[in-house]
């Protein structure tokens, strides 16, 4: 079923009293990885909603929100097939008014807190995640999810939201979801859509540094510039390196050496794409 | 029932998932401000619950947190016997964890718009409105109210709520009550308790010019510099007039003339200790 209005969807939530929901939040342009979280949330709940919302507080001025791909035709398809309750597809107007202007001069904005924000992805999309925890916390009040289901691929995303649920109380359960790749290793992403086939093959090199950081991690390298410095040799012209991090997976604080709770996060373009990928040392 | 702890909370709520559940949000030395709220809680619904939490977090470093009046077996009596099923009242530490600082360097805030923040109280009362929202969420979500009570004393902080409970979609509905004065018209404070009988008599300014601009309006005075100018005559040197202004009362917009969606505020210092108070033009 799809909706487009919050009336509707609470509506129809409030005959679900005595039945445990989950919510996949999403852009939409939806593919395997997405998929992966609605099978979860299959297994995991009576009811599954989908928001498919490409949220414009979470883009930068500069950044791709109107060539950002809408696809809700296939999406509604691909939701059918795996059993999904609600697609919930509200337009801006409907999540944060006619006439508004976005910004924090006239509408309320949940803002994670500054450690957390200011490192990886945080230090080049200022006020990304304000507008993540924004729209999500409102999904949430909106949907009143018992389980919400996020991929590991944002993995920055991931760790604020599970802390905005923990220091506002939040009655949601947040479960994370591992990453979904091609064959060849790399790990899917909507933005996927904006390579040629050549800028597939650059793309590689994300997951290859990763991979090669953790095998180095496994003979037991744990200087955290030694492991950073292995990315080089991947490297090539056609790569714009954004960042390369080895940090604690939960609190993305940085560490003396790596241990079996680092993750390795990277971010880079290819054809002036902004890919990003990351991976646990161990598990 | 007297409960500290988020947990006992939540189960106690569990419990109650098809009756209707009150909150009044307070930070205790309770008064009769207080007593109608609660009062109008226990009309409107089938279960009622008092927080009582003085929130460091909406304090600034110069303000009161340390002295303001903790009184919780008074308020516990108080609440007994008004009916209220639980008061709950946690520390620092429960609502926002062991060994945190409380920034947002280091903790998820809510942050209300600059629009509705920079005017009255905020001006002076730096970071405060983000203490006071974010403290309120955390509460809905741990109590999970269908209602929670507010007084109209505290005029922008109600309708910073309501833009809050707008803006992020939270699943309650907010009830605002009436100011209770003493029959001098000295309107019920917390901070009463600060001031001499002297002190008590000049702070009787407050009420005194805001009903004052009352009668002007309804004897057809709308020029709102000429509205605030009455005050004058009232001010001696024991007030420190901090702001009386003439606003819109839903939006606390600016108006070209008063109307009857006016409000008029005044804060003013008396006795060192910071008293506020407000009227609407038309009621």
């Amino acid at each position: 079923m799809l909706l487009h209005n919050i009336e509707e969807l609470r509506d129809q939530r409030s005959e679900w009293k005595n039945l445990t929901v989950g919510l996949v939040p999403t852009m939409g342009a939806l593919h395997e990885g997405h998929l992966s979280l609605i099978k979860k949330a299959k297994e995991t709940c009576d009811k599954v909603v989908v928001s498919v919302f490409v949220n414009p507080i979470q883009f930068g001025p500069s950044e791709d929100f109107d060539k950002y791909p809408r696809t809700l035709d296939k999406d509604m398809e691909l939701c059918e097939k795996e059993g999904v309750d609600i697609v919930f597809a509200p337009t801006p107007e409907t999540m944060y008014g006619k006439g508004n202007r976005l910004s924090n001069d006239t509408l309320t904005y949940v803002c994670p807190p500054f450690f957390y924000v200011n490192k990886l992805c945080g230090k080049t999309r200022i006020g990304h995640f304000d507008g993540v925890c924004t729209v999500v916390l409102k999904l949430f009040n909106i949907v009143q999810p018992d389980y919400a289901f996020f991929g590991q691929k944002d993995a920055q995303q991931v760790v604020i939201i599970k802390k905005m649920v923990n220091d506002l109380n939040v009655p949601v359960e947040i479960v994370q979801c591992p990453i979904v790749r091609e064959e060849s290793g790399l790990a899917l992403s909507s933005r996927n859509k904006y390579l040629s086939e050549e800028g597939k093959k650059d793309a590689l090199v994300l997951s290859k540094i990763l991979n090669n950081i953790k095998s180095c991690y496994k003979h037991g390298i744990t200087d955290i510039k030694a492991l950073k410095e292995t990315a080089y040799s991947f490297l090539g012209d056609k790569h714009e390196l954004e960042y390369l991090e080895v940090l604690n997976k939960n609190t993305l604080e940085e560490q003396v050496k790596a241990d079996d709770d680092s993750i390795a996060l990277i971010a880079c373009r290819v054809e002036g794409v902004r890919l990003i990928d990351n991976i646990y040392l161990c598990e």
